[in-house]
C-alpha cells in the first residue's frame, strides 16, 4: 500500500521525485521504489527519525501494532507543523494513539488524523502494488478532536486527487464495527471455505462465484490474524450474526420450504441491488 | 444462457444464422435474439415440438424441474438421431431423466449427454447475455451408460469451440457434491452475508472484498431456490462443514491463540495458492 500511495503521489498529485521519502525495513522495497523513479531519498527503518525531521507529512503504512511501536519511537522525530496519516485496517487504537502524540507534541502542531483507504489487494508488497487502484475507491478518515480544519480540508482534496471516489468521516469505534462486517467477516468466511476443502483440483468445479468468494483467502496471514485479534469484539458480533442468518436458510432448505426460501431469496437479492444502487458505488 | 450459447455458436462455431432456431415462452427475448441477427426461426413455447422435429442438436436451457416437464412433454417430438444436452446446475434427475428419453427413443439413436457449462452470471435474461464470457472457462459434463463416443466426441469439440477452456467428466453424483460447495454453498454464505446487515450505505465501508462475495446475491430466487432444494442432501452436508471451519476459527479469535490462528491463516493461504496454481485456472 506504501508503494501504492507513492505511486498515486507522483503519477496523479504531481508530486516530485525529490520530494517524496520512503522508509522501508526491507531494502529491496527501497530499490524497487528507487528504480521505479518513484522516490528521492531512501531510509532504513533504523533512519527513520532522520527522515520524519525532513516531512511535512507522513502516510504511516504499517499494521496496527507496528504503528503504536513507529509512534513511541519516533515521536520526538516529527517536523514541527507535520502531518501524520495512516492505513491501519482498525482505528480504534490508532485514534486514540493519534490522540496521544497530538498532546505530547502539541506545541509543535502535530496533527494525526487517522484514515483507512478502502483499496487493498490480496497480494502484498511493492512489486504488487500497482494492483492497488485507487479509482472508484472508498476512504475512510476518523478524525479526532484535536484534528485541525485545514489539515483534514487538505488531506481530502489529497485523497481526492489520488483517484479516490467517496470519503466517508465515522468515529474510530463505528468504522471497526462496520470494518468488521466489509471487511473481516469477508476474510473469516473466505478462509473458512478454503479450509473445509482439501481438494486443490476443486476449481474443475469453479463458476465464477467460488472463485470470488475466496480470492482473498490468499491473505496476508500475520496481518489478518493481526486485524482479526485487534477488533475481535466487532468481528465475533458479525461471525454471530451471519451464522444466525445462515443457520435461518439452513433450516429452511433442511425443512424444503421453497416458498419462505423463494421469498427470502428475494429480499436478498432486492437489499442487495439497493446497496449498488442507493448506496453508490460497488 | 440460451442467448449466451447461441451468440457462442454464431460467433466463435460460425453456426449459420439460418441453422440456428430458438424456442422460449417469453416473446420478448425472441424478439431480441432475431432482432441482433441470430436466429433464422423461432418459435414460442407451444410450438416446441415443430422446432424440435427440425433440429439436429437441442440445447435445454432451463431449470431442472422444466427440463423433466419439457422431455415428458415434448418425448416424441425429437427429431430421429438427434444429440440433446443441456445447462441445468444439478444433474443427478437429469440424468437419469436422460437414460429414460434415451430408452424410450432407442430405435430413433436420440442421445442426451447432461452438461453444465461453469458460466453463469448474476444478472438473467437476454439483454444480460453477453455478461456470460465463455473464455477461460469450466464446463462440466456428466456422460450416461447410453452415450454413443461419437457424440461425446462431437459435444466437447463444439464446447471448445465456443470458447471453454476445460471440460471435465465426472459422475451426476459427484458432480452436484462438488457443485454443493462450488457453486450453491458459495450463493447460500452471499444470501447470509445480505440477509444479516440491512444498511444499505454499508458500501461506503467496501474495499472489495464484501463486494466480491456478495454480488452473486443479486440472484435468480426461483431457479436458485429451486436449485438448493434439488441439491439439499449435498449442500446440507457443504454447510455444515463450512461452519465446522468457521466455529473453529471463531474460536481461535474468541481465545485471542495469536500463532495457532496465524498458522491456520498460512495453510489456507497455501491451499488457496495450490488451488489457482496446480487446479489450473480460475
Amino acid at each position: 500500500m506504501g508503494g501504492a500511495i507513492a505511486k498515486a503521489l507522483r503519477e496523479k498529485v504531481c508530486v516530485k521525485q525529490e520530494c517524496l521519502f520512503a522508509c522501508d525495513k526491507d531494502s529491496e522495497t527501497l530499490n524497487a521504489a528507487s528504480q521505479a523513479g518513484l522516490i528521492g531519498k531512501r531510509f532504513d527503518a533504523d533512519n527513520a527519525g532522520e527522515m520524519l525531521t525532513l516531512c511535512d507529512i507522513v502516510f504511516l503504512c504499517l499494521n496496527p501494532s507496528s504503528i503504536l511501536r513507529f509512534l513511541e519511537k519516533w515521536k520526538d522525530s516529527f517536523k514541527s507543523g507535520c502531518l501524520i496519516t495512516d492505513i491501519a485496517g482498525t482505528k480504534e487504537s490508532i485514534a486514540s494513539a493519534a490522540e496521544k502524540i497530538c498532546e505530547y507534541r502539541k506545541k509543535d502542531n502535530i496533527d494525526f488524523i487517522p484514515g483507512h483507504p478502502m483499496a487493498g489487494a490480496e497480494k502484498s508488497g511493492f512489486n504488487n502494488s500497482s494492483l492497488c487502484n485507487f479509482n472508484l475507491k472508498n476512504y475512510i478518515l476518523t478524525p479526532i478532536a484535536h484534528n485541525k480544519k485545514e489539515n483534514l480540508d487538505f488531506l481530502q482534496e489529497l485523497i481526492y486527487k489520488m483517484g479516490f471516489s467517496r470519503i466517508t468521516e465515522v468515529t474510530p469505534k463505528e468504522h471497526d464495527r462496520k470494518i468488521a462486517f466489509t471487511s473481516q467477516l469477508c476474510h473469516v468466511i473466505a478462509a473458512a471455505l478454503i479450509d473445509c476443502e482439501s481438494d486443490t483440483e476443486i476449481t474443475r468445479f469453479g463458476g465464477g462465484s467460488f472463485e470470488d468468494l475466496t480470492r482473498i483467502a490468499m491473505l496476508n496471514a500475520p496481518m489478518w490474524t493481526e486485524l482479526f485479534l485487534e477488533n475481535s469484539g466487532a468481528l465475533l458480533n458479525r461471525i454471530d450474526q451471519f451464522e444466525k442468518s445462515l443457520d435461518d436458510l439452513k433450516a429452511l432448505i433442511k425443512s424444503d420450504k421453497a416458498q419462505e426460501l423463494e421469498k427470502r431469496l428475494t429480499l436478498v437479492r432486492e437489499r442487495r441491488i439497493a446497496m449498488s444502487d442507493g448506496g453508490g458505488k460497488l
